[in-house]
């Protein structure tokens, strides 16, 4: 039996961690959570031996260098020539894997607390992969997120995981809370199993223009040692389109494995203090400070020490000429700050 | 008429005001509220002319070159060669003086809002001090403070001011309230006229050790340039004693002057925030700083942004390598802070 691709996705920037998070040094190569990087940690996760091939990370010009840094020497590396969503940086693994390969495209900028159990539905995932499915991971849902989209499970697939009945976008919050109180609906962990040759057959189907400049930018690529190059006139043209909206919701074949294994996709100052280790009251700090009556505070500095007095539910953010304090509440906007938007 | 001879008393370092006020960089010497700093607005309200004569600031080695480079030319500097609390500060500044010289005794890091009524009651405590009293600044109480010291009115003098009832240290929580409500009682703003003579007869009446030490490290002392140097082993051989407790408790001749001066004795940074303009919803901002959901909060940088969501009543102080976070209520702990404690 082959071994799983792991197949990592480096993209994007975000700004709702700024200011630790910058254009010049974003989310997944920072070390969030623990020692290691968000990125060292997924490659991590899928180290090659028994599960696991050498990995294939998708990456924009941008992150390269970061890439190159942090990722293992037996990594080979897809560089985009600009950004097109999640559809077309798959397409682009797919079309460098051989078609009965197992891809497992995961995102680099997630937090998963249990590794064992990341390994154990992956396996799962790629049992369903081998037979056909398109398979997504379905987080178990802790609260009523609006942030997130929703798997709603159907039919059982045997003890591997289930048929998918739909995917639900991002819902409003009565909606939110009516899938959390069903229980049959998961969140969308953005992590996914399927064949190469399964997933090239169902963009084909939905989404024909992609795979056919997919194919052409990967047609006309050229290789530099471990690194991939497709064309970019011809990978420009692709049009930006997740690979949920462009392939899991159309296809027939939608799977879903189980995932409950300590997930966050760290998406804001507030999800990484709930993703951290903290004090019996709360606290969690990182760099030099003093907590004097706090509960629930987020300290992060990278030098100069933070004394904080009596607070509840803050997040104090220290990063170079830069210092951001927010309520737990007020994390989700803290990418519409001047800063975070002017970097 | 004798012109008013202003004595700045510049002592003390206080970690109230940490991390912008430094033992190598104390509250006097900051542009706190406002351009100028604390001791030059001290200066800026007495300055020489038709009221005040040129000014005598008494201080020690640590603050000399500060007082130096912010003091006009013509200040006579008494420089202190150890510290020994308010009493034998002003004996020194009294011994340098002739005796009927009348002296305006006045801390060197408050804020007074209102100059022109600062100068009035200077005016009336003058005469007052010509006619043999020794004066207090009494401050119309604006709330039950429990950190001040209170002056209980006596029987009118003239137009001028009152006789002093009583002095009252530090008054607990419900005292306070009693006084507030009382309407007799007023801060002691800790700001005292007298002539030189009676100072000093009063002085050696009450406490005679610190009169003879004085008069001793002046007889010994140095002149160099505008500077005087009292002799420092009679110095050091003081009791360090407030001229409240020497002095003023204990004379029969202590008087009070109404002072209604816009006064604060910026005692913490939710002190300072009281006296800074603010916008419409309480907020002050000095440097560079984005408020968003914010009311009576306070931000003061010397040089990184400082993004804030979210919060109320809550004041953030950058300062080199040390930020704060407190809320308004926690202000009066900001000295017990490990930083404030080890400068």
């Amino acid at each position: 039996m082959t071994r799983i691709v792991p197949v990592i996705l480096c993209g994007g920037s975000g700004t709702r961690l700024w200011p630790r998070s910058r254009a010049t040094m974003p989310k997944p190569f920072l070390p969030l959570v623990g020692e290691a990087t968000l990125f060292e940690a997924t490659l991590a996760r899928c180290v090659a031996g028994e599960d696991f091939a050498e990995p294939v990370v998708v990456t924009g010009t941008a992150h390269l260098a970061h890439v190159e840094a942090q990722a293992p020497e037996n990594a080979r590396v897809i560089v985009e020539p600009s950004a097109r969503n999640t559809a077309a940086a798959i397409a682009l693994a797919a079309l460098r894997l051989p078609p009965q390969a197992v891809m497992l495209v995961c995102p680099s900028d997630h937090h998963i607390g249990d590794s064992a159990a990341f390994v154990a539905s992956a396996r799962a995932a790629a049992g369903l992969a081998r037979e056909g499915w398109l398979v997504a991971f379905g987080i178990a849902a802790q609260a009523p997120e609006t942030g997130f989209g929703y798997i709603r499970q159907g039919e059982a697939l045997g003890d591997s995981g289930f048929s998918v009945a739909r995917f639900v976008e991002k819902p409003d919050r009565a909606t939110a809370e009516g899938f959390l109180a069903d229980g049959n609906y998961h969140w969308n962990g953005g992590i996914f199993a399927f064949t190469a040759g399964h997933f090239l057959e169902e963009l084909e189907a939905h989404r024909p223009a992609i795979a056919a400049a997919a194919r052409a930018a990967v047609a006309n690529g050229t290789q530099d040692g471990q690194r991939f190059h497709p064309d970019a006139a011809a990978f420009a043209s692709i049009d930006s389109e997740s690979v949920d909206y462009a392939v899991m919701e159309n296809t027939r074949r939608a799977a879903m494995v189980r995932a409950d294994m300590a997930w966050s996709d760290i998406g804001n100052w507030q999800a990484l203090h709930a993703a951290l280790d903290r004090d019996e009251v709360g606290n969690a700090v990182k760099g030099p400070a003093e907590l004097v009556d706090c509960r629930n505070v987020l300290v992060s500095t990278d030098g100069p020490r933070v004394s904080v007095i009596g607070l509840s539910d803050v997040i104090v953010v220290v990063d170079g000429n830069e210092v951001l304090v927010t309520t737990a509440a007020g994390a989700q906007m803290v990418g519409k700050l001047s800063g975070a938007q002017n970097q």
